[in-house]
């Protein structure tokens, strides 16, 4: 695997608060080759301190891309990996670092692939983990978790290292697939489709409306939906709408 | 492996400048289960900074053990490797950190294992490579391979913690999931369910009746539907059959 695959993949902190993070991110990201750096709202950049602790990785902050919302970091990828320190009530698929850098560059000539570091005080909300089709589980002490975010991404990236070294990385076994995948934002607007239509329907649970919505995700998302599979739902939602009294 | 294993495992950082990357070494030790640290000659600590970065791994600081000399720290090994970024003039057995974590490990219950970390600006000297039995190298981007120090002794430990995990174990991504997963016959009566439905709807593409259900059979087999994902889907076709004229 040539390490031109990591262009393709791109790191992106949510709602980051210290800067001296942001900046120790894009060294740790630049010491393992990755570049494509992606920050969501920020709380405080460009800043000295981020530039301090980049220690010359400049051109990954100069070059990171600064986005108001997480719909807008992900839009054009076709996977999205959740980095989660946490038990979920609702499991999703768990990769440890070493399967999910294989799977990221597996992936990674089908389109971009997002991996999503959290907050530094509470990671990435419920709603966060539910925009991703795997989550990755960096295993600490069970006795003292809290990894520190640039530790995290530092974890990650050597891991994308590594993969790329190996010898006869596995073949994706959706590799020469018929349809170019979805990108997440159409895929986001079939769930959008897909929880108007359960509603137009009364079929949501009234005690519990958000579970059989967030089930219903977990499981498309573990399937990678291509273009055609997106039409075809979508058309079918379409015509539940249009028959339906 | 039990994780004890790491208890014999000593972090020996040569001649540190900076305490924010003691604190930030404590730090990570924790979070991968290590407690040993050894700190040869530290130009300031004890130190704020270094309580800062600790991020609460304090115990790791409050006993790490202060030496003037690297004889001192690695008197009592048996096996001591040394962290090297740039090629040697006299070659040296040199180990990535996935081989290395796993020989420490082996060797660590013939006594404590030291694995040493030179200065930040230009890491260990010759004549302490040369006390090493191996080097171990993280690959990094040639074009920009300083590393920060508490970033290589982050990956090192969680090389550490993943090998005590390894144990050929493979990890099942769907392990500890919440529901049984569905039997064959129930999904395939959601299949017939399904085409049902749409062919009721009058969904199905007249020149290419079987073109849908055979995408949508490739997209839901892709997934090991559970059982609750397959009542979810059967009920929203139910509903749907009642409600559409």
């Amino acid at each position: 695997m040539s390490f031109d695959a990591l262009d393709q993949i791109r790191i992106v902190l949510v709602h980051t608060s210290h800067p001296g993070n942001i900046g120790a991110t894009a060294r740790a990201m630049k010491n393992m080759g990755l570049r494509q750096l992606v920050l969501v709202a920020p709380k405080r950049f460009p800043d000295e301190e981020a530039v301090w602790r980049s220690a010359n990785a400049l051109d990954i902050l100069d070059q990171a891309k600064v986005v108001d919302n997480l719909d807008e970091a992900i839009a054009d990828c076709g996977l999205v990996v959740g980095t989660s320190a946490r038990e979920r009530r609702i499991p999703w698929p768990l990769l440890d670092p070493r399967q999910c850098a294989e799977k990221m560059l597996t992936d990674s000539p089908r389109g971009p692939v997002a991996v999503l570091f959290g907050r530094e005080d509470r990671g990435l909300t419920n709603e966060e983990l539910q925009r991703c089709h795997v989550h990755v589980h960096i295993p600490t002490n069970p006795d003292y978790s809290s990894l520190n975010l640039a530790a995290a991404v530092q974890v990650i990236c050597y891991e994308l290292r590594m993969a790329c070294l190996q010898e006869g990385v596995t073949v994706d076994e959706t590799e020469g697939w018929d349809v170019p995948l979805a990108p997440a934002d159409d895929v986001e607007r079939f769930y959008e489709h897909l929880q108007e239509v359960l509603v137009g329907l009364d079929f949501m649970d009234p005690d519990n409306p958000k579970q059989v919505i967030t089930r219903l995700r977990r499981l498309f998302n573990r399937v990678r939906l291509d273009q055609m599979e997106v039409n075809i739902l979508r058309g079918i939602l379409s015509t539940v709408q249009r028959r339906s009294v």
